[in-house]
């Protein structure tokens, strides 16, 4: 039935509204518990018992945690799982902006059990599978951006595009997490998530440079999730003169619909060149010392 | 037909009561022994071939097997594999309690089965790929009970809710699997299953605080199957004016119905926190000496 | 429309007879190729570049190139790519005798193919790729055995009963294969498969007890193909008195009726423990002295 | 609406003509952008952090990038994400040579950009990625001929062919790269694609036998989607007096049905075992020096 949570949601394959934030919420709570306590348990495992688990193990252990907590709870509170997924999927109208404080305490309250509970099993723990940059931190920001970018780019096809493969949604985005990881994870940690980086920090009591872990996943959530929207508008709009004849949600994107009216190719890779290109001076290129964390 | 065995059944995606008990009985049998057989060879592997296996090969071993498992015969005994599982879902009604004792006893004899098999063709079988904790009793007992409720919190979101990916079930549940032993193989040996301890303990002469392995994946069990029924069944409950509009299946469930309407976002945090930090005080923080098992 | 072809096939989910001979070896001649072209490549890779395929490379090349040939070929020839499953197959009359000579000869033919194009691309290519024991001979006809027997147990129940998961067969398969060779690998040599070892064994000029991966695969192939069948008979035979009501292929396993309708429980133990013990006597228990092949 | 381009398509699952030329050109050079980064930060992860990576790392990183982007970008683009990919589909008539230009340019610039971001992120980036034979010449050219083979035969059995599982199309792809890059990775970088040669070759400068990677990858892309179509063709042409009843997009490929019509078993092999036996004349023979690149 309609309700007030109705009057924010434009995309009908969303959860409807008569699941329950309640529900949502004790779904997003286990949810991320198990994500942080896999993902976190990886590098601290690796400390402990002399290199056993490997790089290829540690993104496995994030990978396969987001694809089992998708297959088992997207169908409740869709898996957020993470801050700034919950904020550029608002921030696009896929969410309503009302549940997301909501949502971020399920994130944080769970991450933090999760890296106690870690504590406790793993004691001593050692560095505690924190995330610190081994690269200079313009590097770490790049990097963190440019994968949380690849994270949302994958997420916002799958989970909002009827025309892509959402049965296959788990799997996509569980194996986009263990890619980033093999990218990134001895470089930055491979965070892509404020509260991966959040709990593990509080429990160990090491908060280096922890601005990175918030401010570069969101705006790459943002930056992916906006770019495969406009990849995908830019096919609606194809016909400028007729936008009227956009399908019913158009009215949640009125705000892009004049870029798009106007996009070209070479608007695409000029601002998509853009974002990247912009990080590079901000780069230190000092040499990396030691490997952290992972 | 109905049957005898249909009165136990309420969930229609079960197996329908015209499968007879035996050919389930087989189809278990011969399952928990390919099991076995794959989870317990890794680490001997492992041990004979100068660490050529790995922590991922050995997590690759148990999971691909279940995952092969339920695909082929998942459609015939429900692959258990799981004297816990088949406890938790007896407990929950997801199954009858008078199958219970068979499907056990064909496990237990899998198992025991499986680990001479492998005596025979692995001879020296080394310390033959029992499960001995490397971290204090606390901690493996708190480890066993965390994988194996993330187990079953699985299990019953794929195999018991039809809006979940049922499909993908096998891939889910080997998955996860896989994802255990990657957190906890080097540190209690990730059995989350009685009779994967019991046939190598049996083979190996080796019955080293046995009974962790019985109770916590017991209990672990429980509590995720338990967990998973909650957040289900407080979206619902949403409205418990209306308890009575119940679908079908509300019968099965009356008992957890007056938690359900009384539900809140504080009740699952709490009660899920307050079952993992009660195991904190249990630790004895005692440092984990040699890796022994995997 | 009916053929000759078709008076020896009684499942409908089979490849139609209307698939001419001439393509079903054409795809069998290129997926057996590129099957022993990568399973072959992993060991050779493995020796040439100091162990950098590891293991579990090693096992994922056999299973991702099974799965990625069932997913293209599959529905062109059935994507048998192993005489012991061929003949497995026709004695349980899932395919037609008389395509298995020719079946077979597209099999060698790819097989020493696909070796002489290693010898080139690799040379000098070391041991070869050959599956030789570092076992005793006992020990790995056993494994063989026991790896084909799980092998067509999966195979079987994937590619013949539509009520398991049919569409991810190539997953299922695949991932038995990778777990066969993660637990046989370093032992026998996990070939599984008479033409994964002939070729090799041509191009190398090295027949180590090549008789046992001849023997054991096929032995073992038919004994798992044969107890899927028991135990999904079973269910069909439930109510021995009316066996007339069976499906319409019960034409075709009239020879299973009578041991169906008697079939219990401890029938299915009993067969299944003795062929596994039986073997244990054979077993020569010496020690492994070196690695050789993986 | 039918368009320009639909006359060149022939194809009903391909794209429809209504998704416009600027759109596929926006999700190539963002797949292709994602997959050049994915694939060639692995090795240069690997060089930084003393072989952290492994093979199977290296190869899960290419893997799992083609999977994700093809889930993702598969419905607007058609995922090329090669230019070797493309040029095959257009001479097999399944992609308009009209658009090749554009998508060409599109993967040039993303592998460009790409390449200079992990400059920055990287630096020092070592090696950068290239991808250098290890091997003789003409070995790196047979290698990189077949694997391409390999993908191309794959790629077009579940892009084109309906009764091929085309949802499982992205695993299937992914898997591939990831295999052959077990196979070829430490030899020959196993590049399969001109564009992941090229941008890391400008961005580090060092362009050692690069023709190497845009001839061999061509050839082997139209040899491996020729041999399918061909498989394919010659069930359909089994009865060759009744050409005229093939199905729609018969008139397509009048070029091959003559082919076909003649077609047998003996044509098959022969003509694929020359193409193989072709290239070892070709190898030299010389002894791999040392491991570059991976």
């Amino acid at each position: 039935a309609p309700s007030l949570a109705a009057a924010h949601t434009c995309f009908t394959d969303f959860p409807a509204p008569d699941v329950s934030l309640s529900r949502k919420l004790g779904a997003e709570f286990v949810g991320t518990f198990i994500l942080i306590f896999a993902a976190t348990a990886g590098p601290i495992v690796n400390q402990k018992y002399s290199n056993s688990e490997t790089l290829i193990g540690n993104a496995a252990c994030a990978g396969l945690a987001v694809m089992i907590i998708i297959l088992s709870t997207g169908h409740i509170s869709g898996a957020h799982l993470n801050p700034s997924l919950t904020i550029a999927f608002a921030a696009l109208r896929h969410f309503p902006w009302a549940q997301v404080p909501a949502y971020i305490l399920a994130q944080v309250s769970a991450s933090i059990c999760a890296s106690f509970a870690l504590k406790g099993v793993f004691h001593p723990f050692m560095s505690g599978g924190v995330t610190v940059p081994t690269v200079s931190t313009g590097q770490a920001f790049a990097l963190e951006f440019l994968i949380t970018f690849n994270l949302l780019f994958v997420v916002t096809a799958v989970a909002t595009d009827t025309r892509a493969v959402g049965e296959l949604a788990g799997i996509a985005v569980g194996a986009t997490v263990m890619l980033n990881i093999l990218i990134a994870g001895p470089s930055s940690g491979a965070s892509m998530n404020p509260v991966r980086t959040l709990g593990p920090a509080v429990a160990a009591g090491n908060y280096t440079v922890i601005w990175i872990y918030f401010l570069a996943p969101t705006l790459g959530a943002l930056a992916g999730a906006g770019v495969y929207t406009l990849v995908k508008l830019q096919g609606e709009g194809e016909q400028p003169r007729e936008v009227r004849s956009f399908r019913r949600y158009s009215d949640c994107l009125k705000g892009y619909t004049l870029m798009s009216a106007n996009g070209s190719v070479l608007a695409y890779m000029v601002w998509l060149g853009w974002i990247i290109l912009s990080f590079i001076p901000l780069l230190e290129f000092d040499n990396p010392a030691t490997i952290v964390g992972i």
